[in-house]
Protein backbone atom coordinates (compact mmCIF):
# COMPACT_ATOMS: atom_id res chain seq x y z
CA UNK A 1 0.00 0.00 0.00
CA UNK A 2 0.73 3.61 -0.63
CA UNK A 3 -0.79 6.69 0.40
CA UNK A 4 0.45 9.67 -1.71
CA UNK A 5 0.85 13.08 -0.19
CA UNK A 6 -0.13 15.86 -2.70
CA UNK A 7 1.62 18.47 -3.00
CA UNK A 8 -0.37 21.81 -4.23
CA UNK A 9 2.65 23.96 -5.48
CA UNK A 10 3.73 20.75 -7.14
CA UNK A 11 0.78 19.76 -8.69
CA UNK A 12 0.38 23.46 -10.20
CA UNK A 13 3.59 23.32 -11.71
CA UNK A 14 2.67 20.60 -13.90
CA UNK A 15 -0.98 22.38 -15.05
CA UNK A 16 0.62 24.43 -18.20
CA UNK A 17 -3.35 25.58 -19.27
CA UNK A 18 -5.29 27.79 -17.62
CA UNK A 19 -8.86 26.38 -17.19
CA UNK A 20 -7.81 22.72 -17.13
CA UNK A 21 -9.71 21.30 -13.75
CA UNK A 22 -7.02 18.29 -12.84
CA UNK A 23 -7.99 15.68 -10.01
CA UNK A 24 -5.30 15.28 -7.64
CA UNK A 25 -7.48 13.12 -4.85
CA UNK A 26 -10.80 11.51 -3.88
CA UNK A 27 -11.90 11.03 -0.82
CA UNK A 28 -14.86 8.10 -0.66
CA UNK A 29 -16.86 9.61 -3.61
CA UNK A 30 -15.76 12.74 -3.60
CA UNK A 31 -13.43 14.61 -6.06
CA UNK A 32 -10.38 17.23 -5.10
CA UNK A 33 -9.84 19.32 -8.22
CA UNK A 34 -6.67 22.00 -9.21
CA UNK A 35 -7.39 24.65 -11.92
CA UNK A 36 -5.90 27.60 -13.01
CA UNK A 37 -8.38 30.59 -13.62
CA UNK A 38 -8.27 33.79 -15.16
CA UNK A 39 -11.80 34.39 -16.79
CA UNK A 40 -15.24 35.49 -16.00
CA UNK A 41 -16.96 32.21 -15.89
CA UNK A 42 -20.74 31.81 -15.99
CA UNK A 43 -23.97 32.10 -13.60
CA UNK A 44 -24.60 28.34 -12.99
CA UNK A 45 -25.84 26.13 -9.93
CA UNK A 46 -25.51 22.60 -8.67
CA UNK A 47 -28.90 21.42 -7.63
CA UNK A 48 -27.99 17.96 -6.52
CA UNK A 49 -24.74 18.85 -4.29
CA UNK A 50 -22.70 21.42 -2.11
CA UNK A 51 -19.59 22.85 -3.57
CA UNK A 52 -16.19 24.06 -1.99
CA UNK A 53 -13.72 26.54 -3.48
CA UNK A 54 -10.48 26.91 -1.37
CA UNK A 55 -8.01 29.78 -2.89
CA UNK A 56 -4.52 28.41 -3.03
CA UNK A 57 -3.05 31.40 -4.59
CA UNK A 58 -4.59 34.86 -5.61
CA UNK A 59 -8.15 36.63 -5.55
CA UNK A 60 -11.09 34.35 -6.69
CA UNK A 61 -14.32 36.88 -7.01
CA UNK A 62 -17.60 34.67 -6.70
CA UNK A 63 -20.69 36.41 -7.51
CA UNK A 64 -24.29 35.52 -5.51
CA UNK A 65 -27.84 36.43 -6.57
CA UNK A 66 -27.22 39.23 -3.32
CA UNK A 67 -23.94 39.43 -2.39
CA UNK A 68 -20.52 39.34 -3.96
CA UNK A 69 -17.76 36.83 -2.18
CA UNK A 70 -14.24 37.88 -2.21
CA UNK A 71 -11.55 34.69 -1.31
CA UNK A 72 -7.92 35.14 -0.84
CA UNK A 73 -5.30 32.45 -0.19
CA UNK A 74 -6.07 30.58 2.54
CA UNK A 75 -9.74 31.21 2.66
CA UNK A 76 -12.50 28.70 1.17
CA UNK A 77 -16.34 28.75 1.15
CA UNK A 78 -19.45 26.12 0.50
CA UNK A 79 -22.03 27.25 -2.13
CA UNK A 80 -24.51 25.88 -0.97
CA UNK A 81 -26.72 23.59 -3.37
CA UNK A 82 -28.70 24.90 -5.76
CA UNK A 83 -27.30 28.22 -5.08
CA UNK A 84 -26.72 30.09 -8.37
CA UNK A 85 -22.98 31.37 -8.49
CA UNK A 86 -20.39 33.28 -10.87
CA UNK A 87 -16.60 32.80 -10.40
CA UNK A 88 -14.32 35.03 -11.54
CA UNK A 89 -10.95 36.56 -11.49
CA UNK A 90 -9.07 38.96 -13.84
CA UNK A 91 -5.53 38.01 -12.67
CA UNK A 92 -4.44 33.92 -12.53
CA UNK A 93 -6.55 32.55 -9.31
CA UNK A 94 -5.27 28.68 -8.27
CA UNK A 95 -8.14 27.30 -6.35
CA UNK A 96 -8.76 23.71 -5.18
CA UNK A 97 -12.48 22.53 -5.52
CA UNK A 98 -14.25 20.16 -3.66
CA UNK A 99 -17.16 18.06 -4.77
CA UNK A 100 -18.87 14.87 -5.58
CA UNK A 101 -17.28 12.78 -8.65
CA UNK A 102 -19.02 13.56 -11.30
CA UNK A 103 -19.88 17.27 -11.03
CA UNK A 104 -19.61 19.38 -13.99
CA UNK A 105 -18.01 22.71 -13.89
CA UNK A 106 -20.93 24.56 -15.23
CA UNK A 107 -23.89 22.95 -13.24
CA UNK A 108 -27.52 23.56 -14.59
CA UNK A 109 -26.11 24.99 -17.67
CA UNK A 110 -23.73 23.07 -19.63
CA UNK A 111 -22.28 24.91 -22.82
CA UNK A 112 -18.86 25.28 -24.57
CA UNK A 113 -17.30 26.06 -21.24
CA UNK A 114 -18.32 22.38 -19.79
CA UNK A 115 -15.14 20.58 -18.81
CA UNK A 116 -15.47 16.97 -19.50
CA UNK A 117 -11.99 15.18 -19.91
CA UNK A 118 -10.82 16.26 -16.75
CA UNK A 119 -7.83 13.83 -15.93
CA UNK A 120 -5.17 12.81 -12.99
CA UNK A 121 -1.96 14.40 -12.54
CA UNK B 1 -29.08 34.42 2.19
CA UNK B 2 -25.40 34.90 3.42
CA UNK B 3 -22.81 32.34 2.41
CA UNK B 4 -19.39 32.74 4.70
CA UNK B 5 -16.18 32.76 3.67
CA UNK B 6 -13.66 31.35 6.15
CA UNK B 7 -10.29 32.34 6.14
CA UNK B 8 -8.39 29.78 7.81
CA UNK B 9 -5.81 32.05 10.07
CA UNK B 10 -8.62 33.94 11.77
CA UNK B 11 -10.41 31.10 12.75
CA UNK B 12 -6.94 29.55 14.14
CA UNK B 13 -6.89 32.65 16.36
CA UNK B 14 -9.86 31.77 17.63
CA UNK B 15 -8.68 28.74 18.72
CA UNK B 16 -7.19 28.59 22.54
CA UNK B 17 -6.52 24.96 23.32
CA UNK B 18 -4.67 22.45 21.76
CA UNK B 19 -6.38 19.32 20.54
CA UNK B 20 -9.79 20.51 20.36
CA UNK B 21 -11.51 20.10 17.16
CA UNK B 22 -13.80 22.99 15.93
CA UNK B 23 -15.90 23.06 12.96
CA UNK B 24 -15.68 25.89 10.29
CA UNK B 25 -17.69 24.57 7.11
CA UNK B 26 -19.75 21.72 5.73
CA UNK B 27 -20.31 20.45 2.41
CA UNK B 28 -23.05 18.56 2.36
CA UNK B 29 -22.48 15.98 5.06
CA UNK B 30 -18.69 16.36 5.13
CA UNK B 31 -17.57 18.30 8.28
CA UNK B 32 -14.51 21.08 7.80
CA UNK B 33 -12.84 20.45 11.14
CA UNK B 34 -9.56 22.51 12.06
CA UNK B 35 -7.34 21.53 14.93
CA UNK B 36 -4.19 22.84 16.50
CA UNK B 37 -2.04 19.32 17.50
CA UNK B 38 1.19 18.83 19.07
CA UNK B 39 0.95 15.29 20.47
CA UNK B 40 1.25 11.85 19.68
CA UNK B 41 -1.90 10.37 18.75
CA UNK B 42 -2.85 6.43 18.94
CA UNK B 43 -3.48 4.50 16.33
CA UNK B 44 -6.86 3.99 14.94
CA UNK B 45 -8.53 3.91 11.77
CA UNK B 46 -11.93 4.86 10.22
CA UNK B 47 -13.69 1.53 8.81
CA UNK B 48 -16.82 3.05 7.12
CA UNK B 49 -14.63 6.55 5.44
CA UNK B 50 -11.80 8.09 3.94
CA UNK B 51 -10.62 10.84 5.80
CA UNK B 52 -8.50 14.09 4.57
CA UNK B 53 -5.44 15.74 6.54
CA UNK B 54 -4.71 18.85 5.26
CA UNK B 55 -1.70 20.90 6.88
CA UNK B 56 -2.27 24.66 7.48
CA UNK B 57 0.80 25.42 9.53
CA UNK B 58 3.70 23.64 10.66
CA UNK B 59 4.22 19.80 9.62
CA UNK B 60 2.32 16.53 10.66
CA UNK B 61 4.04 12.70 10.93
CA UNK B 62 1.71 10.41 9.55
CA UNK B 63 2.49 6.74 10.51
CA UNK B 64 1.11 4.05 8.58
CA UNK B 65 1.43 0.18 8.57
CA UNK B 66 4.67 0.14 6.57
CA UNK B 67 5.37 3.86 5.75
CA UNK B 68 5.68 6.90 7.62
CA UNK B 69 4.22 10.09 5.78
CA UNK B 70 5.51 13.78 6.25
CA UNK B 71 3.21 16.59 5.40
CA UNK B 72 3.47 19.86 5.35
CA UNK B 73 1.92 23.49 4.76
CA UNK B 74 0.03 23.25 1.73
CA UNK B 75 0.05 19.63 1.65
CA UNK B 76 -2.65 17.09 2.39
CA UNK B 77 -3.47 13.48 1.96
CA UNK B 78 -6.11 10.49 2.15
CA UNK B 79 -5.97 8.11 4.24
CA UNK B 80 -8.35 5.51 3.17
CA UNK B 81 -10.85 4.02 4.81
CA UNK B 82 -10.06 1.57 6.63
CA UNK B 83 -6.13 1.84 6.92
CA UNK B 84 -4.59 2.00 10.76
CA UNK B 85 -2.90 5.32 11.04
CA UNK B 86 -0.85 7.55 13.94
CA UNK B 87 -0.69 11.29 13.83
CA UNK B 88 2.02 12.72 15.63
CA UNK B 89 3.95 15.78 15.82
CA UNK B 90 6.32 17.20 18.12
CA UNK B 91 5.77 20.95 17.55
CA UNK B 92 2.33 22.49 17.01
CA UNK B 93 0.83 21.66 13.84
CA UNK B 94 -2.40 23.29 12.42
CA UNK B 95 -4.69 21.27 10.63
CA UNK B 96 -7.56 20.96 8.66
CA UNK B 97 -9.33 17.59 8.36
CA UNK B 98 -12.35 16.70 6.07
CA UNK B 99 -14.37 13.48 6.75
CA UNK B 100 -18.40 12.80 7.00
CA UNK B 101 -20.16 14.29 10.48
CA UNK B 102 -20.00 12.00 13.25
CA UNK B 103 -16.24 10.66 12.21
CA UNK B 104 -14.96 10.57 15.88
CA UNK B 105 -10.68 11.16 15.74
CA UNK B 106 -10.26 8.09 17.48
CA UNK B 107 -12.13 6.01 14.84
CA UNK B 108 -12.23 2.17 15.83
CA UNK B 109 -10.44 2.07 18.79
CA UNK B 110 -12.15 5.00 21.13
CA UNK B 111 -11.19 5.90 24.87
CA UNK B 112 -9.90 8.93 26.74
CA UNK B 113 -8.90 11.22 23.63
CA UNK B 114 -12.04 10.75 22.03
CA UNK B 115 -13.47 14.40 21.29
CA UNK B 116 -17.42 14.23 21.18
CA UNK B 117 -17.80 18.04 21.80
CA UNK B 118 -16.90 19.46 18.84
CA UNK B 119 -17.98 23.25 18.50
CA UNK B 120 -18.84 25.36 15.59
CA UNK B 121 -16.26 28.59 15.65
Amino acid sequence: MSVAVVNFAEKFAKIDKLHAYKLVARMNDYDFKLVRMRREFIWHSHPETDEVFMVIDGELQIDLPDEMLCLRKGEMVVIPKGTDHKPSCREECRILLIEPAGTLNTGNVGGALTDTAIEWI
